[in-house]
């Protein structure tokens, strides 16, 4: 286990019934407030009444700055910057998923200081203060609630770039599983899809492979996100499949995963942020398509890797390495068409031309994420593994679940074939 | 899953190298500080000159307060607090144990109150404000250096008593494994079982059964309190091992695995509690017998619950519940003889006719802990499990390790046999 240091001091509230906690958790920092938002899911379940009611009789002043998209812009946390500093905002208060949340420490870390926000995400300024951030949570996936991270896309450059620092840990989060009751199933499918992304990350680059602590709790929560995602695509209102989903979530980059394993290097991420920068497309649909092919991309070099977490994960006894790894990647697959999560490029509408500029698009983020391994010649060959034309398209496993609205997986692996 | 608070700010400094952290980690909070340690271990090993010149070196004014014993004492406690008020410590900084933690906790909690310490314990007294704690670790036990909780005993009444309050987290603990090489093969395995025990308390008694995300998460720290427990046995200088069964004890009770259970209880502590109390043992080898005991009172009542357990921790794949507890309990008990843990109060050296006697002496702690349902008539009744001689003496599975200082173990069962 390599050393670290875990500090994670925000406060959850998780429960039924926990929102109407947001004013008084927001009063002990301040009384001016900004409240960060989307676009309209918040109007249309209830939730903006109900966080606006509770905000206003813990008697704080409540500017507002909708409008947060997926994917969310620069531009967008600016005006937010300039809205808070002309409001004098002392909270910011973020009812939303990632997007919103990720735009709410933005504009926190940017309203102190005089320089433009973006130069703490390409490195050129260091964060020393930032204003306090309370979130209430609507979607699970990005674990943003409970780290100190935060992921923008500058409009102009097309650069998707993340940034954390201790600073940015919201003070209070509440998660209550019921107001992601509306979340529909293709976002349901993606939050899980994130989730996982997380995990995997961590589990497939530690430094160090001797990290039980660390596995079990990976392994575990990779299973959850597997399986209460199918429990909330087939009843929405499955409490306890949103609370397992939501927690997992949050559980999976709150630093807990992380903490031991030495240098992660985050190069699925890298890849996804440059096809959700250039063609803005749900991060954790891009996350289902690049996982897919990085796993097959390393099928060879983490074979005993992957294959361990398959006989964890699905109690798999083929003994050979290679076989093993090749049958938990179909698992992995099975479960993505399942839920009707993309499986390849082309399921994101992203032609096999397009990979040299997407692979040149990832320059950038590697050098400021220190990731020089990850050339563009390596990334484009790993997004030849995301075409689902590498000899490994068979026949798919899809179930009779059936909803709206996700990209529909046109590529699959079947089980115990390897290539 | 039930509604929850999670709210840890504990920051943990992890890994080779951390100890000379704690001068300048000690320096954020004051310049005069009390330094909390036991008796001799701390000299003998070489890590009390490393502490103090840390200390000294960041210019802090050291007073000491060493001679804390397994279950320590009110009275020392009590010794401290005036100790802390003479010397107008500002920082309490204990290194050692769990016992040496809670000692430095009743100092910290016990320095700004005019009344007596006891009185938190007691349930007369709420506390308001403590005295910053921080923590050097030198042994994977209690998981104290994470949370809030502390537990004295009162060497006038004979109670053993916990108490906690969010107040009482440390602000920074100092986990550095290579401190733990020297602690005995006996004391490793009671931390071990110790860890255990907080993880079962919860599995067990958990309100909601439908919590993946904790149960995954309790049965991969089970698995690794095992496994690492007997890597340190086989080599106390294996870093590795030390990590993992460190970290392992961190995570078994800070407050993580019991999020989301609901109401959780603690009964087997409750009757630990009264053994060490009145016979002062070692609270890791009460634990491992009343846990069998426990287990073995409750395999009817918990069975599918056990089963599910032994399920996913030792790969069982028998189907009947009662048989699979059966089969579960087992192993548990074939992995304590293992590592050469008392099985029963014999191995302690307390004979049956004291039953009623401690029975009588959880009254109080039941009371404060609002276990009205655990009389003394039911915890006799549990204890009588305790004696091994309820049908299930069988031959043991006792491996050749072998290793000074512990107890023997004089009673087992094998496996897959039920009464």
């Amino acid at each position: 286990m390599h050393n670290f240091v875990f500090h994670n001091p925000t406060k959850i509230l998780f429960g039924q019934g926990t929102l109407e906690a947001i004013g008084p958790e927001t009063r002990i920092w301040g009384k001016r407030i900004l409240l960060v938002y989307g676009r309209s899911s918040l109007r249309r379940n209830g939730l903006y009444d109900q966080i606006l009611a509770s905000l206003r009789t813990a008697g704080l002043e409540v500017a507002e700055h909708g409008g947060v998209r997926a994917n969310p812009l620069l531009s967008h946390a600016r005006q937010g910057i300039r809205e808070a500093r002309a409001r004098q905002a002392e909270v910011i208060v973020a009812a939303g998923g990632g997007s919103v949340i990720d735009t709410a420490k933005a504009i926190a870390a940017g309203v102190p200081v005089e320089h433009d926000v973006w130069k703490f995400f390409t490195g050129k300024k260091s964060l020393k203060t930032a204003l306090p951030v309370i979130t209430v949570l609507t979607l699970a996936a990005s674990g943003s609630e409970m780290n100190s991270g935060m992921v923008l896309t500058n409009d102009a450059t097309r650069e998707k770039f993340g940034f954390g620092h201790r600073l940015l840990h919201p003070k209070t989060s509440i998660l209550d599983p019921q107001a992601t009751y509306t979340v529909p199933p293709d976002h349901t499918v993606f939050g899980a899809v994130d989730a996982i992304s997380h995990l995997l990350e961590f589990y497939l680059t530690a430094a160090d492979p001797d990290i039980p602590v660390q596995d079990r709790m990976m392994e575990g929560l990779v299973e959850n996100s597997m399986t209460a995602c199918r429990r909330c695509l087939r009843d929405p209102r499955d409490y306890s499949g949103r609370a397992n989903l939501m927690w997992t979530a949050t559980l999976a980059l709150n630093g807990l995963t992380a903490a031991g394993l030495g240098r992660v290097g985050f190069p699925m991420h890298l890849i996804e942020h440059s096809l959700s920068a250039l063609y803005d497309i749900p991060h954790g649909a891009g996350m289902a398509v690049i996982l897919l092919g990085w796993l097959r991309a390393h099928r060879t070099a983490l074979a005993h890797r992957i294959a361990g977490l398959g006989r964890r994960l699905f109690r798999l006894t083929e003994s050979d390495p290679l076989l093993a790894a090749d049958q938990t990647i179909a698992r992995f697959a099975d479960w993505l068409a399942d839920v009707k999560a993309p499986l390849t490029l082309a399921d994101l509408g992203i032609a096999a031309a397009e990979i040299p500029h997407i692979a040149d698009n990832t320059r950038g983020l590697a050098r400021i994420w220190r990731l020089a391994e990850y050339s563009p010649e390596r990334v484009a060959s790993i997004l030849l593994h995301c075409l689902g034309s590498d000899g490994q398209q068979t026949t798919m496993n899809r179930s009779n679940t059936s909803h709206q609205g996700a990209p529909g997986g046109q590529c699959g692996e079947e089980s115990d074939i390897s290539p």
